[in-house]
């Protein structure tokens, strides 16, 4: 046990952790693993760390050019076990700029093409394990222009949803992939029914 | 190619993949890696696809007694290779409930203990390849009565926000981790500013 290590000094920074090593681990299609030698500044102990090397990733908020609806994917995922109402999106190709990443996932997935693309701030899925970013986009003037030029693993079912239906959705959980959040946040007012009360300001 | 499978019929779900085997791989002490043997029923086609079988994690958003600050915790993260900016959380323990996981990793990340605490809505960090869910919680009247108990993988420093800093934090960046982001969405307004424009609403 010790003292909160900041009480009085707001600026300080955590110490860096030195890297004495690192080795590479099973390659996963979607990450690749590496194992870090690690020595805690706090302690002195070493231990070893994993990191999943991933690809940077890309989501689109798309809204239809005639009634601003939301471009909506449901698709089965691997890691739930179950479907997901999620926007689309994907992995970032080696060397592809994050918008012609955001263009083509929106094609390919849903067959829409948009005039109109705002990058919106990026997020760190996990920075805990994962090395990577995901980029998100707002994406304007939607229309069914091309047809879905679906991956092998994909199966993706394509629709719309207004964006009051969209806000109801995360806040019942029916949308609750972290990622699709994490975009809505920055273009929709997320917040819960009655939150403010709490919060004094 | 395939036209939108959606098109004419919203209602319509995505299809079940399914799983014909499922063998264990490596266990990695934050989750094990597990390879499910899956059909696509779109093409029939078989795929092995990686799914990590990962503990629930939570985390808090904790409110200061006095002046309604963010306890926020900096620290070094293995898979980004930097500090980050976050609030208090991590891996529920087997048998845990999620509040009783964010009591304790408020209180041994940081000494604060808080007088009242709202569950808000859980999110699936991926469920591409990730099976857990993130629990957040809301937790207000807090105030530092605890020493720090840091595992041994820990180094965090311990400070405060003002919740418009913590605001401004996420829109610059400086806070990144999307699941401070999918937390901080259901309290805070995080829209960017002027993005109300593009909306037609």
């Amino acid at each position: 046990m010790s003292e909160p290590s900041d009480s009085t000094d707001p600026a300080s920074t955590p110490r860096p952790w030195p890297r004495h090593g690192s080795r590479i681990g099973a390659e996963y299609r979607i990450f690749r693993s590496r194992f870090d030698d690690l020595e805690n500044p706090r302690t002195g102990q070493r231990m070893e760390r994993v990191v999943l090397e991933t690809p940077d990733w890309v989501n689109v908020i798309a809204l239809t050019k005639d009634s601003q609806e939301i471009v909506i994917v449901k698709q089965h995922r691997f890691g739930s076990g179950g479907n997901t109402i999620e926007i689309p999106g994907g992995m970032i190709d080696p060397g592809e700029e994050p918008l012609v990443a955001a263009k083509r996932e929106l094609r390919e997935e849903t067959g829409y093409v948009a005039t109109k693309w705002t990058a919106l701030q990026a997020v760190a899925p996990n920075p805990a394990f994962l090395d990577n970013h995901c980029h998100h986009f707002l994406a304007e003037g939607a229309a069914l222009d091309e047809t879905q030029e679906l991956d092998a693993g994909e199966d993706i079912v394509v629709t719309t949803m207004t964006q009051a239906e969209a806000i109801e959705a995360v806040h019942s959980g029916a949308i609750s992939h972290a990622l699709v959040v994490t975009a809505f946040a920055q273009v929709f007012d997320l917040r819960r029914n009655g939150i403010e009360r709490s919060l004094g300001r």
